[in-house]
Formats: structure tokens, sequence, C-alpha cells
């Protein structure tokens, strides 16, 4: 008879792939900004990419609590009129 | 003496915040990318929000299998010259 298998001393942890936005505009099946640049009101204007901000699709700085707390690296698009 | 504390039937998993860019640019401190609006190109420019793009900060629809492995809802933001 085959021995008794020994109790698996490691496991193999699959991590599903996650979503990226926690709560902006959830009920829309794809969130997409159109900005038309001639309309741009000012010199620069920074748009979010890290999904935490409270102004989105604007930038409110909210990228930078985010990566201190997880360890990433985004931030913003910029706008330049020149 | 107190009872025997009976083994807890539940776990709670506290979940790490955690990052959203998985490789672009990563010894980057901050992926911070400017577009100056007057020298667009083409008509519409679509730039990334969802850090898997192979052409960021450009968008080349990646955003569309990571929503739907995910069961996210990003998409990109466009850039129109009107
Ligand atoms: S708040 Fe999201 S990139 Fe700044
Ligand atoms: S590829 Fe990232 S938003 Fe389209």
């Amino acid at each position: 008879t085959p021995p008794v298998a020994a109790r698996p001393r490691q496991m193999v942890v699959v991590k599903a792939a996650e979503a990226i936005n926690p709560d902006i505009r959830k009920t829309e099946e794809k969130v997409v900004d159109a900005v038309v640049v001639t309309e741009l009101a000012k010199p620069l204007t920074a748009y979010c990419r890290c999904w935490r901000s409270g102004t989105f699709p604007l930038c409110d700085g909210s990228h930078v609590k985010h990566n201190k707390a997880t360890g990433d690296n985004v931030g913003p698009l910029l706008l330049k009129k020149q």
C-alpha cells in the first residue's frame, strides 16, 4: 500500500485580478470622459488616473494617499495649454 | 477557572489596499505625463487610466480585458480637438 501522504507545508495562493476603481460611477458600464481641449480654462489641468479622486475626472491629489498606502507610483495626466 | 474558548469558526480577512499599477515605469516615484494640447495630432486621442496599456500613456484598448477579468468599469480619458 502507498505511504500516507504528508500534510503539505505550503499553499499556493492564486490571487484574482482586482478592480482598480472601488467607487467611481459604478452604475456605468465603462467610465469614459471626454475633454474638449479648446475649452480648457486654465494653463494646466490635472486629470485623475488613480480612481481615488473626490473630484473625478479631475485630480484632487488623492493619488498621494493611495501611493503611500500601497507602495504604488501612480499620478495624473496633465493637460497643458502650451 | 474560565471555560476553554471554542475555536472560532470565522476569520476576519483584512485586505490590504493594493497598487493599481502592476508594471508601468516602476522605477519612477510617481508616473505623471503631460500633454501639450495644442500639439495633439488627431481630432480624438484616448489616454489610458487602467494602467494596463502597452502604449501607456495612450490607451490601446487593454481596459476591455481588465474590466472583463475583474468586473471593473474603467475606461480612458478622451482628448478632443473640438
Ligand atoms: S487624485 Fe487620482 S491621480 Fe491625482
Ligand atoms: S488601455 Fe487603459 S484605459 Fe484603455
